[in-house]
């Protein structure tokens, strides 16, 4: 069921939940490159980024799950504090993957320079892939954002 | 002169100009920081951050003309096509500030530890600064960002 004033991504539709699937499997996958078999807390950009998907995964599993319940009900969620509270957890959540992953990305173009040895046994790829898939996390986050603030704008006016 | 559908923050608005005249500021003194005596170009992120800052400076400049302009008109723009130009210029400009910024903030981090005498001569402070003004650059362009994609949403309503 298509409302006529529904915004594509916005809470309680189809395409939000693509996005919320999207954003839980890279940013599972981003923890898990960067986090298994490495020693990761080594730096704080690297403890950082697995922070902050420690927050982005149960915040996106959370929402992908009313996501569902409002597309089976055929309710979508129209209240404007709820709606709010999501556009800004969404927004703060986006810049922070987006700063851990900038982090990640410049440091290891820094120690590939300085240390010939770091990027021995393939770690800088796969700080490398783990950077890429938290980009991937903040472009979907951003695009809910984006969809939530302007149905919100719709339901003010 | 405030119309009842004006958003403050909006291109053409008084508080529009003070959000640009910010970022120019800040942009400038981040770009000051970074460039002024310094050899920036050893890293790719610091490069980066120049780059970035010399065209956030112009846009912003632009932008706080035009603010003055409708102001002193009284005729803010509400052309939608032009608007989404801004919004989206704004959005990409603060996001690779924002990538900058936390990219400059994680390496120097990982140089301080890696060599004690590469903070010399205040250079990491110096370091550091330029990355906390790209931050309130990046804060202001975002708030540019939100003002007018309120307003565009307001207008094709």
């Amino acid at each position: 069921m298509v409302m006529d004033d529904e915004v594509p991504g916005a809470v309680g539709t189809s395409a939000s939940f693509a996005l919320r699937f999207g954003q839980t499997i890279f940013s599972a996958a981003s923890l898990l490159f960067m986090s298994l078999g490495v020693e990761f807390h080594n730096y704080t950009a690297f403890c950082f980024l697995v922070t902050i998907m420690g927050l982005v995964i149960p915040w996106s599993i959370t929402l992908a799950l009313t996501d569902i319940y409002s597309v089976l009900i055929r309710c979508p969620i129209r209240h404007p504090g709820i709606l709010l509270f999501i556009v800004f957890g969404d927004w703060a959540l986006s810049f922070l993957t987006l700063a851990a992953a900038s982090s990640i990305a410049g440091i290891v173009d820094v120690l590939q320079r300085a240390d010939e040895t770091f990027c021995a046994a393939g770690l800088c790829s796969r700080y490398q892939i783990s950077a890429g898939l938290a980009f991937l996390s903040w472009f979907l986050s951003m695009a809910s954002s984006l969809s939530n603030l302007w149905f919100l704008s719709s339901l003010t006016r």
